[in-house]
Formats: C-alpha cells, structure tokens, sequence
C-alpha cells in the first residue's frame, strides 16, 4: 500500500457510530416486523430464534462500549425481555445509552489492545467493529426466518 | 459527542482492506462449503441461491474500488461462472485485484461524495462500507442454507 493511502485516516469514532446506530434502526425494525409468538419461536436449521440473537445483540452493545471506555469487562445482567415490545423497550434504552456513553470513550481506547470480557484480545475499534458485524450477521438469518414465514422484510438499504 | 472523541481517527484505509479481506476469505470458506448442486440451486423462502449472492459480491467489490479510486463506475461485465470452482476463480482473482486497486485510492477520494454508478450517492468510504456490510448480510442468509442442509458454516469470528 502507498503510504499516503495506507495510514489515510477513513472513519471518525463520529462516523461509527452513526453507522452502528444505522444498522441498530434497522435491527429495530426487523424485530417489529416479526410477529410476537414467531420472535420467540421460529427458526431453521436448528438455530435460534431471532429473539434470542437480538438478545446477543443488546448482551454486546453497551457492554463494550462500557469496556471499551473503562477497561472493566463487566457481562450484561440486565433483565431477560420475554415480550417484544419489552425488547424494543431495552432497544430503545441501549441506543440512548449508547449515544450517551460512545463520545464518552477516551480517545487513545480505540486503538488499544484489550482482553474483552477476559477472553476476546482486540483493539477497542476491533471489539466494536465485531459487535456491529455479529449484528448484521445474524439479522441476514432473521431475514430469512422473514422471509420463510412470508413476511416482506425492511429495506437493508434504509438506516 | 465529545470533540476529542468525536473526530478522533479510529480506522486507515489500511485497517479497512484488511477487515474487508478477512471477510473475503470467510466468504469464500462459506462458498466451498456448499455442495456443487446446491450452490446453484438452494433457497429458502423464495430467496437467491448463495451462487447468486456471492456473484452479487463479484459485481461490486472490485468494480466500486474502481469507482471510488477513478471517479468512473463500470459495472462488472466478466464472466458468469456456472461452476463452484469457476466462482471461487473469480474470487481469488478479485482478491488480488483488490489488494493491488485497494492501495492507490486517492486518499481525498475516501470523503468525496460521488454517485455511485449513477445511483447510489456515497462518500467513497461508505460506498466501500456498503459493500461490506451487505456482503456480511447475504453470507449470513447462506449460514442459514447451508444448517439447514446439515452442514457446518465456516466460524464466523475466523477470519
């Protein structure tokens, strides 16, 4: 790679998380659009249901940001939705706290290798980028539960 | 969000080929793991074939660094592999074109906005995100084929 091009900066932490909290609009609406019995319920091929990836979704989100700012790993132990909207309800809390705590995150703990949760070695961009890329991951598979049970899912397109 | 934080520099150009190309690579593991028939031919809820998906990647990938790179957006017009190792040809292909195109992006052409083949109007780095972020997307639907064709996907987290 040319040096100019190599250590040309191309992401603010500003831009990521505009993007992540594009891709968690989306998430959201792909949570609504799942019937409420089906959230919890439907799968194929063996695997979980949507609720429950949207539950590892909201497990990771903040509690990187947090570990990433702080240092201290600490696992979710908030409640257990058991209800869609009690989910959207917690969406809706995280995206806030996210908003909130994500400017909050000290410069130089973006670049800075840490042991996330004790187990995963990364920078702090690296454990946040994987959060956002396990979300888009696992909400292609709700498409699909989506789509198999005949439901139209939102546009990917839209954040 | 804080100024310090907020225009902090969290990702080069370099880190962004480099997250790209190991997704690549994870991609390309989930294109062998499909038998030869169903590459072509699997779907679930009236969806594409992960064939199609994948050569949905081939058509952006090389020709959006182009873009992004030149300014002129050509869309692909290679060949149309009807064969497994015909596709993953063409990915290897694509992953050295990528890793030679990648580095001579201007380094202005990141934040430029421009119509991405006439259509699609993005900063050079989101058009790149784009990709992406919809490849991470369609990979993960065919996760979905291949476990419920009884068939082990590649592990998302090796890159």
């Amino acid at each position: 790679m040319t040096t100019a091009t190599a250590t040309v900066n191309v992401l603010s932490a500003e831009d990521v998380l505009k993007n992540w909290q594009g891709h968690r609009g989306l998430t959201r609406r792909t949570i609504e659009a799942f019937p409420e019995d089906k959230l919890f319920s439907f799968s194929l091929g063996g695997m979980r249901p949507f609720g429950e990836m949207a539950m590892e979704f909201i497990h990771m989100a903040v509690p990187i940001v947090d570990g990433v700012a702080t240092g201290k790993w600490v696992e979710y132990a908030g409640n257990k939705p058991t209800t869609k909207s009690e989910i959207l309800a917690l969406w809706d809390q995280q995206t806030k706290e996210l908003n909130e705590k994500f400017p909050a995150i000290p410069p130089h703990r973006f670049a800075e290798v840490d042991m996330a949760f004790g187990r995963w070695e990364m920078s702090g961009m690296g454990t946040i980028q994987y959060a956002i890329d396990n979300e888009i991951h696992h909400r292609g598979q709700g498409y699909v539960y989506l789509r198999a049970l005949g439901i139209e899912p939102p546009h990917f397109w839209e954040r």
